[in-house]
């Protein structure tokens, strides 16, 4: 169903940032941008673990299916890894893209919780919510990098 | 540079979306889902305007670049449209498919935004300023939407 349809989407999703956060996570320059990168990749696995959980709690194979939106946003920014030669330019880039991923990541949580909701699943509105406040807190983090320091210096 | 190459992304990005929504629209089963995106629809034509004026105030030429991450969501929603039979499951899946749009969008609006502040460029700001505003109110609706209607009905 739908349901399982998007958590295996998600589970793809996460394990594909997993891959991509060390890459930007030597790149990146500003050392805060850098210590919020590291903390969200070790988020990220935890919250990988989470779907696992969830896919045992409803008796199914832990599986991923290829989502495009994520492959897009990740290939994005593999794109301006690759492109940008200037250090600030190069992080506000970064930045960018995590921005991205996290409202992606969001969005899709939103949908997740509020089908979980519909069908009784309250142990799983519990683990995607803790999820969801991880990816809204790191969204906050990035927002206020970007506002305070790394576009300034783009600029 | 990356302020520019940022504008044509979502150059193309809402093009694409003028194209897929109609598709959308008309396989749109709830009656409030349809009309809120028909008048999503008006909103995103206006929004293509206002990138154009953005372009013209920059001297820049008007041009879009393609935007993986929003073919990516767009193709998923596709799927979804051609995957599931029920009506009611296909509104929910067209919903998440719609507030993933409305995401990605919030992000790569903000970006701009914090960008075009760096760079000065009030006449800039104010434009997509009112842009990010309507794709706020849009994911708004669309949120309402799914927790009251729809997901509840495909449950």
């Amino acid at each position: 169903d739908l349901f399982l349809h998007t958590l295996k989407d998600m589970y793809y999703a996460e394990n594909q940032i997993v891959k991509s956060l060390p890459k930007m996570i030597e790149k990146a320059h500003d050392t805060t941008l850098r210590s919020t990168l590291e903390s969200h990749l070790s988020e990220t696995k935890q919250q990988v673990k989470r779907l696992e959980q969830i896919f045992q709690g409803l008796g199914e194979k832990v599986q991923g299916v290829t989502c495009a939106a994520m492959d897009g946003i990740l290939d994005e920014a593999k794109d301006v890894m690759s492109d940008i030669g200037d250090p600030n330019v190069l992080d506000a880039g970064m930045l960018s893209a995590a921005q991205a991923v996290e409202h992606y990541e969001i969005a899709r949580y939103g949908t997740l919780i509020a089908f979980a909701k519909r069908l009784g699943r309250s142990d799983c509105v519990k683990l995607l919510e803790e999820t969801l406040a991880e990816e809204k807190e790191a969204d906050r983090k990035l927002t206020a990098i970007a506002e305070s320091q790394v576009n300034k210096k783009a600029a």
